[in-house]
C-alpha cells in the first residue's frame, strides 16, 4: 500500500467485530451502513453468539474468517478490546477502527487500558482510529465505505472532515447533506491514541479526492507536528478549523470529556496563524466558509462589489464587509456607463448596485457581467430578496450561469422564501453558495481573502545569528547543576550578551574608584545595580539606584549600596556593582517566552506597562519564528501605531525589534531547558543604536534527576 | 377611536385604490392578501379602468363608494398620489397606507412631492404609513388585516415587527413563519413621512396582543422622542433592534437608498443603551433572541446550567456562554446527589452535565428537573445530538414538558437531523426555543440577562445643581451677538465656574506686582496664561508658561509674556495674565459634548492622551444623563481599571467624575446653542478637592440671522 493509513481508508475486506442482530445497536448500524452505502469489498460480521447477521454468515472470531482481513471495526465491550485486538494482530489485520468507549476519557483505569491497546497495535504494526470514536467514511467510488454508525447516507464530494467529537461529527454530516456539501473522507478520531489530526492531514495531502479540509478539534496531540504538516498542506488545500475549549471553563469541560489537557487559547491562535489554518468560532461559521471554498475561485483581493434588488440587506452587507476589512470600491467609468444603460433611472449605479424591487433576471445578468468585468472588483456578492412577482427561480439560475463566465468568486445572499430556493434543480455541486444572511456571506469572502494572502505570503527567513553558544550552555549547565530555577542578574546579562541582545553599556565594579573609572567610559546618567550570585530581587533590597548624574551622586550611591549589602553580606559575600548607562526616552516594549507543555516555546511581544497590564495587547507566536512572523507580531498589535509612528512622530526602528525577537527565537530553540524569559523593558527608539534590553529575568525547567 | 393609529390598524372598511386585475401586480396582490387572510370588514377596490376586480365591484374613485371608508391603501402612480390623497380627505378617510414609491428616496423632486402629500394628510387629519412601503398587517382575530403585498399567509402571534425596509420586511415575515414566530402587527414604515418607529412604539405600548417588538431601522426620525417612548415601553415589553448603516460605507448605502441622513453609530449605541433596546448586529441574531423572548421567562441572573448528551457541543456552548459574560456555576450538593443517582457512572455530573450518548428521555427529564430546581442556576441550556437510536422525538418532547414545571428559561440546542425535529407535532407556540448551534442559544440567554438587568435597573437621578444660569446666558448671548464661534478662555472659565465645574485656583492680573500678590494666595507651582478677548490659540502664541516655581521664574515669565504681547498689542490691547495653580499628578481624563443634528447633545467621557487617540476608548451618552448613566459611562471603559484602582493603586474619586458629567449634562441641556465642548484634561485623583478642569474649549452654533 502507498500509505499506512490506506489500511483504514482503502480496505478490500472488513470485519465488523461485535456486531449484533439487534436493530438500534451500534454494531448492527455499522454493518447496515457498510452494506447500505454499498461497500465495494467484502464485509464479515463477527460475533460468537450468532450464525447470521443481516443475512450474512457470522464468524465466532476474526481468526475463523477464511479470507485476509484488511480492516477490523471493533464494537466489542471495552473489557474484550485487548483480546480482540490481539486476535486481529495474529490474523494479520492492518487497520483497526475502535468504536468502543471506556478508555482515557473515563480516567486512569481507562488510560491504562488505552496504553495497552496501543502497545498491541504497535506490536503488530497495525494503524488504529479511536478508541471511543464513531468511525470513518471514504466516499471514493472505488471503495464506498461508510464504517460509521451515523444515520443517513453520505453524499460524495471533495470535502474531508475530521472531528474530535463523534456526536458533533454525526450532526455535521447531517448539516452537510442539507447544504449539499459532499464529503470525500470523514474521520471521527476519538481519543486519538494512534492516529491524530496531524497524521490525517498528512494523509489527505496526496488525496486527489479531497480539495478542502474541515476540522473540529478540542486539543492537539502533537502541536509541533500539526504545525509542520498543516503549514505545507494549507498552501495547497484550505483548512478550516473549529477549536473549542477557548475559555478556561470550556477547556475544563473539554478535559472532563476527552481526558485531554487544556490548550492555551493564545497558543492555539498563534499556531493556526502560523500554519495558515482558518480558525472559525462556530460550526455555523465552518459551514459558511466551506460552501464558499467548495466551488468558488479564491479572490485576488479584498475588493467586493454588491448587487442587490433591496436596499436593507445591501446596507447590512456593506456594514459586514467593512467591519471585516473588505472594501467596496467605486466602479470604473465603463462599468458605470454599462450599469446606467441597463438599469432604470431610480436604480443606484454606485457600489452597492441597487437595482430596486422590479429587477428581473436580465438585469441581474447584465449588472453582474458588468461588475465582474470591472478590474477594480475581486469578488461579487449578489443579494436577492424575492418580490411577490414570479421569476425568482430564473433569477437565481441566471446569477449562477453568469458567474461561471468569470474567474472571480460570486456569492449569493437570497433572503426569505426558502420555498423558492428549494425548487432549484441544478446539480448542487454546480450551484454558487447561497446564504440566508449577508453577514455569513461577508465572513466567507473575508476568509477567502485571508486564505489568498496566506497562500501568497512568503515563508520568511529563520535567521541563524553568530552566537556564543558554548558560553550560554555553560551558564545554563551551571544553573541546572546548582538546582536553581532562576538565573542571577549577572548570568542573565552574560547569556543575553552571548546571543547578541543589545544591552546598555555596563561595567562591573567593586568600589567607588572602579565606578568612577567606569563612568569615565560610559558617561552620565547611569544606573547602579547590585549583582550577586543568587540575588534575585535586587529591587526589593533597594539594590538599584537610577538616574545618577553627578560624581557626588555616584559617591553617595556607592556608599548607600555598600551599607545595604553590609547588612546582608553573609548571604552575598561576592556581590559586585554594575555601572550601567541609563537609557532615557524611547518606547518601552516587552518580549518574552513561556514554555507551553504541548506547544513548546511561546514567544510574546507587546508594548510595556499599561498596554500589557490593562489591555493585554500582546502577540504570540510559537518558536521558531521567521523575520516575517516577527514583523506580523508587531503589526498585529492594536497599539502598533505607537511603534510605527503614524501619529506624526518618528517611527521606532522596527528592524531592531524583528532582529531581537529572532535572537530570542534562536536562544529558546537552542536550549529547551529554558522555561521562562521576561525581557521587560526592551526600550526601542528611532535608531538601532538606541534600542536596549534594560532588564530581564530568565528561568529554567526543573529537571527531575533520577540519581 | 382610542388612538389615532387605530385608523390604520383597526379599520372597518378599506379601499384599495389603484388595484388591478392583472395578477402579479402589487395592487392586485394587496387585494388578494386582504381577502385571503379574511379581513373582517369590507374591502372596496378602486380603479377607474375596471368594473370588477377579484369578483368585487370596482369603483372609479374613492368618492363614489357609498359606505364610509376608514383606511385607504394607495397603489396609484406617484403623479396621482396627491389627487388621490385629496379625494380620501374629502371622503373622510382616517388612515392612508401609501405603497407608491417615487418620493423622498429619489431626491429633491420626490421630497417636494412627499412634503405636499404630508400637507394634505395634515389638512384632513389623516394618519399615514409610507409612502414607499409594503403595507401593514394586524392579525388580531377581530380585524385579520393583511394589507401588504408580501407572499404567504401571516401567522398570528404576539410579536410586533416594524421594518424600515420593505423587502427585508417581506423576507423576515417568511423567516418568521419557518421559525413559528407568530406576528401581532407588522408595519413597513417606508419613508416615515407621517408615522415613524416612535409613533408605532407608542401605539404598541397599549396593544395587549403585542408582547415583544422587533425593529429593523436604518435611521431615526426623531431620536429624542424614540428614546422617550422606547425607555418607557421597554420596561414592559422587550424591544430588539437591528440598526444597519453601522459603518460609514453602510451609512452611505443607507442614505443613497432611503434619502436619510447617516446617523453616527456611537450615538445609536448610546441611544439604545439608554432606552433599554437590545441591539443585535444581524437579522439572524434578531431571530435568535426573538424565539427565546417569545415564550420563555426572563432569567433571574446570568448563571447557566448545561445538560448534554454529547461533549463537543457542550464545550462550544460553555465557550460561548463564558465569552458573553454568563457563568456556569457548580451545582449544589443536593443536585449533584440527584444527578449521581440518575445517571450512569461514566456521565459527568458537573456543569455541564454530560449524560453521554446513551441518554434517554427519562435521563433528560430527571437531570433537567434536578438542575432547574437548583437555587444556583437561573437558566438551562439543553443540548441534544440525536444518536442513531430512536427516541429523539420523545426526548425533545420530554425536555419541553419538564421545562414547563419551572419558571426558569430553558433553551434547546438540537444539532443535526433536522428531519427529526420537523416531525414534532407540538403546538409551535408551546415549544421551547430550539437552536441549531449552541452559540445562538448563548446569545439569546445573554440578551435575556441583559434585559433583566435593564428592567430592574433604577432610573437614576438627573440632578439639578444650583448654578448661575443668568451669568452663563449673558456670556453666551455676548458671543452670539458678536458673531463668534469660539468662546475666549476667559469666557470658558467664567461659564464653567457659573456651572460649578471645579477649576484650579486662579487670579487674573495685569502686571508683576499683581502676579506676586496672586502667588501669595495660590502658592507655587503655577501656570501663567495670557487671556484676551478673541485670543484662541494662546499656546501657539507662546502665551502659556507652565511649572513656575520661584519668584525669579515668575518675574522672568511675566516679562516674557509682556514682550510677546507687546508684539501683538494692537490685536489684543486688553489682555490680562491668569495666574493659575499648577495641577500635578492624578489621572488625565477628557469629557466633552458634540451636538448631533438628530440626536442632540452627545456627551463623551474617557481617559486622556493615548487612550482616546489610539484606543478610541470613550463612552457616549445622549444628554441629559442621570447619575446612573454617568456611572455606566465610566464602567463601560476598557481602561476603567485605571480609574477604579484595581491594580493596587488608590481609586480616583469616581463621584467627582459623575458629578462633573452631570454638570456638563445640565449645561448643555440649558443652552441648546452650545455646539462643542472639549474639557481636556479633567484631572482626577483620589480626593475630590484634587479634581480639576485644567483646560477647555467651547463653541456655539452659528445661528443664521434674518436681519
Amino acid at each position: 500500500m502507498a500509505h499506512e493509513l490506506d489500511a483504514i481508508f482503502r480496505p478490500q475486506t472488513i470485519a465488523v467485530i461485535g456486531t449484533s442482530r439487534r436493530e438500534g445497536t451500534i454494531g448492527r448500524e455499522i454493518l447496515h451502513n457498510l452494506v447500505e452505502f454499498e461497500f465495494n469489498g467484502m464485509v464479515f460480521p463477527v460475533n460468537p453468539g450468532a450464525q447470521v447477521i443481516h443475512s450474512m454468515k457470522c464468524y465466532r472470531s476474526v481468526l475463523e474468517i477464511p479470507d485476509e482481513i484488511d480492516l477490523a471495526i471493533l464494537v466489542v465491550p471495552s473489557e474484550r478490546v485487548l483480546r480482540t485486538a490481539e486476535e486481529c494482530g495474529l490474523k494479520g489485520v492492518k487497520g483497526l477502527v475502535v468504536i468502543t468507549a471506556g478508555f482515557k476519557e473515563i480516567g486512569a483505569r481507562g488510560a491504562e487500558l488505552e496504553h495497552r491497546l496501543l502497545e498491541i497495535t504497535h506490536r503488530y504494526r497495525m494503524r488504529m482510529i479511536g478508541p471511543n470514536c464513531m468511525g470513518v467514511i471514504n466516499t471514493e467510488a472505488q471503495y464506498k465505505m461508510n464504517a460509521t454508525f451515523a444515520s443517513g447516507i453520505p453524499m460524495p464530494g471533495h470535502v474531508a472532515f475530521i472531528s474530535q467529537s463523534g456526536a458533533l461529527g454525526a450532526a455535521i454530516l447531517g448539516h452537510a447533506r442539507e447544504l449539499n456539501l459532499g464529503i470525500s473522507k470523514f474521520v471521527s478520531v476519538g481519543n486519538k491514541a494512534d492516529t491524530a489530526a496531524d497524521d490525517l492531514l498528512d494523509y489527505l495531502k496526496d488525496d486527489d479526492e479531497t480539495h478542502l479540509i474541515l476540522l473540529y478539534l478540542e486539543n492537539f496531540g502533537n502541536p509541533r507536528r500539526f504545525t509542520r504538516v498543516a503549514k505545507e498542506l494549507s498552501k495547497q488545500k484550505p483548512i478550516i478549523a473549529v477549536k473549542s475549549g477557548r475559555t478556561q471553563a470550556g477547556a475544563r469541560a473539554a478535559s472532563s470529556h476527552t481526558g485531554a489537557l487544556a490548550g492555551m487559547d493564545v497558543a492555539t491562535d498563534a499556531l493556526f496563524e502560523q500554519c495558515g489554518v482558518l480558525r472559525v468560532s462556530s460550526v455555523e461559521e465552518l459551514f459558511d466558509l466551506a460552501v464558499a471554498f467548495k466551488n468558488q475561485p479564491i479572490p485576488r483581493g479584498n475588493r467586493v462589489g454588491i448587487i442587490t434588488n433591496a436596499g436593507g440587506p445591501a446596507i447590512m452587507a456593506t456594514d459586514a464587509c467593512i467591519n471585516l476589512g473588505l472594501t467596496l470600491p467605486s466602479f470604473g467609468e465603463v462599468t458605470q456607463a454599462k450599469l446606467e444603460s441597463i438599469l432604470p433611472e431610480e436604480a443606484s449605479i454606485e457600489n452597492p448596485v441597487d437595482m430596486i424591487g422590479g429587477a428581473r433576471a436580465a438585469h441581474y445578468a447584465s449588472a453582474l457581467e458588468a461588475v465582474l468585468a470591472d478590474e477594480a472588483i475581486d469578488s461579487v456578492l449578489t443579494i436577492f430578496v424575492p418580490p411577490m412577482v414570479t421569476g425568482s427561480l430564473e433569477i437565481v439560475e441566471t446569477i449562477n450561469r453568469t458567474s461561471k463566465q468569470f474567474t472571480k468568486p460570486v456569492l449569493g445572499c437570497f433572503m426569505g422564501r426558502r420555498d423558492v430556493f428549494q425548487k432549484i434543480e441544478l446539480d448542487p455541486g454546480e450551484m454558487l453558495p447561497i446564504y440566508s444572511y449577508p453577514e455569513s456571506a461577508a465572513k466567507a469572502l473575508e476568509a477567502m481573502v485571508r486564505y489568498r494572502n496566506w497562500r501568497e505570503r512568503g515563508q520568511g527567513q529563520i535567521r541563524d545569528f553568530q552566537v556564543d553558544r558554548n558560553k550560554a550552555e555553560a551558564i545554563l549547565n551551571r544553573v541546572q547543576h546548582e538546582g536553581r530555577h532562576w538565573l542571577s542578574d549577572g548570568e542573565v546579562a552574560e547569556l543575553l550578551e552571548a546571543y547578541g541582545f543589545p544591552l546598555p553599556p555596563s561595567i562591573l565594579v567593586s568600589d567607588l574608584a572602579g565606578a568612577q573609572a567606569a563612568v569615565q567610559e560610559i558617561g552620565y546618567p547611569i544606573v547602579l545595580k547590585v549583582i550577586a550570585p543568587g540575588l534575585l530581587h535586587k529591587s526589593d533590597l533597594g539594590g538599584v539606584l537610577v538616574d545618577i548624574r553627578t560624581d557626588q551622586e555616584l559617591a553617595q550611591g556607592i556608599m548607600t549600596l555598600s551599607e545595604k549589602m553590609a547588612r546582608v553580606e553573609s548571604s552575598y559575600p561576592d556581590y559586585q556593582i554594575m555601572v550601567q548607562k541609563m537609557i532615557k526616552g524611547g518606547q518601552e516594549t516587552i518580549m518574552g517566552m513561556s514554555l507551553d507543555p504541548g506547544f513548546g516555546p511561546l514567544l510574546m511581544f507587546g508594548l510595556g506597562g499599561i498596554y500589557v497590564e490593562i489591555l493585554k495587547d500582546v502577540a504570540f507566536r510559537i518558536s521558531p519564528i521567521s523575520d516575517r512572523s516577527a514583523r506580523e507580531m508587531i503589526e498585529s498589535l492594536k497599539t502598533r501605531d505607537l511603534l510605527l509612528g503614524t501619529r506624526g512622530e518618528k517611527p521606532v526602528h522596527i528592524e531592531s525589534i524583528v532582529t531581537t525577537l529572532q535572537r530570542l527565537s534562536q536562544l529558546v530553540s537552542d536550549f529547551d531547558i529554558l522555561e521562562q524569559i521576561d525581557i521587560n523593558p526592551f526600550i526601542v527608539s528611532d535608531e538601532p543604536e538606541k534600542c536596549f534590553v534594560v532588564d530581564a529575568r530568565i528561568a529554567i525547567r526543573q529537571i527531575q534527576t533520577t540519581a
